[in-house]
């Protein structure tokens, strides 16, 4: 790829920074991921939409902060000033704004956003992604929503096949709030505090408090006693503690929060989720709206390194060693950087109960959401493919059944009877295939199956089908194996003997379950090989 | 929607002009359509790729002459120079150029297109809208291709559940350009002359005439003899005359349209299909680069009307009334009309072997296509759903159950224990909600199951519970009938008697056949109602 030039056109043959097309099995993974997401989504009643490109320049302004500059602008060719949607919360919210019919909804978008991210200043940053948003908006009795929202979080991670390996972290924005009031942070420094908190998953504590106290002027004595908090992380037992603690039960927003937090554990365990759970004091997440629980989905391999060369979650664990960052398939570096989720989360998220007020004056409608990372969850997923030896190669189209044809002397290629098995096949809703030559030599229409890794062929000869017969083979079988040279069925029977085997195929899983065709369960969580 | 203005914020609540947020109930009948086009294609072993929302403005530039001013640029923001994508025709070309590997390919896209058309100019034509573009390149035997994309065409028809109220009209290039040899077209003036042949699907032959005699200065007398020719309608036994024209056989180019024609209906007929082409020399197609074959897909309705107010297909008929352009929801003008697929048709395409060779040197990649006009195939497809009083409700999402709870005095809302049945029918892979609040009302409930249309109801009782039981009921049933109330089951078998349940009921269909849960199949086609 990239530059090319010839002597007929002078055309930079490329895409545009930043930007990179699909195609091949990329897409394939991709596709698979995308369904498997979607699925879950709608298991739970969520409905999808989809909102344009672009929005009137306003809609976004004043959104993103100090972001703003990122935001892609159309040129201005006469009539309506509009730029490319940076996120899709802001769209949602448009959204919900102008259709004040709807005061509750669970919806789902995935779909592309724009930054016009420097690659100078964050490296290898896409500058068109994909986003998965999933919110639920609506007035519901006291942690529902936001219990549901981690109980699909669970089942999407489960169905990619990641077998419980992920840790949900989870926080309250108001027991942190209290956090810092009981130790003595002033109130209007309490949000800039908040963000140098924000930054303990990639610095550690005393690069944290260097801050809070050089940079941002608080005193020494205070940011310890922070300290001591944030470094909290556990489950129901941290969650009892911090009960007990009475400083933090005095203080209102502190006590709202763990009231909160014990709601939710508890619904987490009868949704059997819990132990998915981190109760994460460090966890602050970055931006300023959220307003109850908050959370960051991570997984081996997702946490990025401190300075020191390790990750977080290993830091004092002898073994570990520094890992590379997670490469695309041009030994790129990972360029699948989704700056919404954080750096080294899959997916994050949480309460948001005053954003949709920003774009109307009607009543507030309280929301819940998660993004997931899509794009680094395709990275990891690639990569778990790509390191399994044992993984089966994934295939770029889904045909069940290459129809074929071979003869002695005098062979006219049976066209039209290709042809007509391959109409039959379609008529029953069969994938197949069939060579576009009017005479193809048999190797090649072997090899054209084999390419495609088509698991079966029908195999037609001048002799079988003025008998009313044909042959069935599997493709891949090894030498001496009983079928190796195909199995002859009736033509009147061709649909049936074709769907009764494609559906003990392990192929056809593809159809049935998200992942299936891929084995993704298997590879993905390292599982032995089941065939 | 439209403007809004409040105390709080200055907002105007809008979507661009010429854009919409898909929502509701048009939402899924969009995904049906594009999940039921997409299974076709990928029947026919078609891969999917996905190209960046905008190129480099140079890889547009000199594509789309005249009509080059209608494409979006980006903000010259620093850096390179960037356009939306006016079609995925080009960006196809692109990408085929820059991976000179890919010698062959069966492609599909379904994405947004961008075009900056004037309301003005061209009424309520949308600035954002999709297309869905296959192709296939690849050097093959003649006319292979070509007629496995009318065979997918037709089946795409079929799944949508148009059962034959379509019409594939078909022409050749070779064919057309050799007429107008013939009939006396100075070889400088063929292509504009063809361009006024390709309004005869609008106007009348007076009309070409006039353009082609006044305006572009034909000797009337080769009019008329054009006239002959582009009048002709039929199936193979216009190609049996054509082919006995001497003029026209002696014509080379003619010629070899006229043996592509032959070798194309034999095919069509082995596929099934020939019964839906008409061979019509009045298609000329408006686009430079097509090469041989051109068809375009008209359906009921979906032809414009002629100055008179007749459609060109009605036009002569006597009982033919004038018809209003289909409406959207709104009541305003359709404007779901592609301009690329033509007006008046549901899709269009043909062959185009010079067009890669335009972004690279490398050895030309001959491509045959067709374009679904998606858009106006979602248009005529809800407005035939309205139509049909005794079409059931289309639902906005899948849930199948909805769990509930009820008791008399002292009910504490059973919560545990209606998300302990959620949790168990999500693991079983069963679409199912419950109400978000502590202690909601039984009435509460079941109306929260008919707004969405769940089928089936699981309800908990303090009583049963302590049984072991649970009674599964299904929704909507008359009074008097014996299940009314709903069947007694035993919890220990919760997931297996839903599951029965769920697969035997009709709206289990959405989930294995792309229209079935609307029972598309059944209204478009206006046969009578089955259950």
């Amino acid at each position: 790829m990239g530059k090319e030039k010839d002597g007929k056109t002078s055309y930079q043959l490329k895409v545009p920074k930043g930007t990179k097309d699909w195609d091949g099995k990329d897409m394939v993974i991709r596709e698979k991921i995308f369904g498997t997401i979607s699925e879950v989504f709608r298991r739970h009643g969520a409905v999808t939409i989809d909102t344009p490109v672009f929005e009137l320049k306003e809609i976004l302004a004043g959104k993103y902060g100090e972001d703003s500059k990122l935001i892609y602008d159309l040129a201005d060719q006469g009539g309506e000033l509009c730029s490319l949607r940076y996120d899709l919360t802001v769209p949602f919210a448009r959204w919900l704004a102008m259709n004040s019919s709807v005061q509750n909804i669970k919806r789902y978008h995935i779909a592309k956003v724009y930054r016009r991210d420097q690659p100078a200043m964050t490296k290898g940053r896409m500058r068109e992604f994909y986003q998965c948003d999933f919110d639920i908006a609506g007035a519901y009795d006291p942690m529902l929503p936001d219990a549901e929202i981690m109980r699909i979080t669970c089942e999407i991670f489960e169905a990619l096949g990641w077998k419980g390996r992920y840790t949900i972290k989870i926080n309250h924005r108001k027991i942190l709030d209290g956090i810092f009031i009981v130790c003595g942070v002033p109130t209007e420094k309490v949000r800039t505090i908040s963000s140098a908190v924000d930054k303990l998953d990639k610095s550690p504590w005393s690069e944290v408090r260097k801050e809070m106290t050089e940079e941002k002027g608080l005193d020494p004595e205070v940011a310890d006693r922070i300290g001591e908090y944030v470094v909290l992380k556990g489950s129901e037992e941290l969650l009892d503690k911090l009960q007990k603690d009475e400083k933090l039960s005095n203080n209102e927003s502190a006590k709202a929060g763990l009231d909160d937090m014990a709601l939710l554990f508890r619904y987490l365990k009868t949704f059997g989720v819990l132990d998915r759970i981190s109760f994460d004091m460090s966890l602050a997440r970055g931006l300023d709206y959220y307003t109850g629980v908050i959370y960051e989905v991570i997984t081996e391999g997702s946490a990025p390194q401190t300075s020191e060369g390790q990750s977080i979650q290993q830091a004092g664990k002898k073994e570990s060693k520094p890992k590379k960052h997670v490469s695309n398939i041009d030994g790129d570096e990972d360029r699948s950087n989704d700056p919404s989720v954080g750096v080294g989360s899959v997916a994050a998220g949480g309460r948001y109960d005053n954003l949709v007020s920003m774009f109307s004056g009607k009543q507030q409608i309280p929301c819940v959401g998660i993004s997931f990372g899509v794009e680094r969850i395709f990275s990891i997923t690639k990569q778990r493919l790509a390191q399994d030896s044992s993984s089966a190669p994934i295939r770029t189209n889904e045909v069940d059944v290459y129809v074929m044809a071979f003869g002695g002397k005098g062979f006219d290629g049976l066209l039209p009877q290709r042809m007509e098995v391959a109409k039959r096949l379609w008529d029953a809703g069969i994938k197949a295939e069939f060579s576009w030559k009017v005479k193809p030599k048999l190797p090649q229409q072997f090899k054209a199956a084999e390419v495609n890794g088509v698991p079966w062929a029908v195999i037609l000869g001048d002799e079988e089908l003025s008998g009313g017969k044909c042959k069935i083979k599997q493709m891949g079988l090894e030498d001496g194996h009983p079928e190796k040279d195909g199995v002859m069925i009736e033509m009147a029977n061709l649909e049936d003997e074709v769907k009764k085997r494609i559906t003990t195929s392990p192929d056809s899983a593809s159809l049935t379950n998200g992942l299936g065709g891929l084995s993704l369960n298997e590879y993905a969580a390292g599982a032995p090989k089941t065939g």
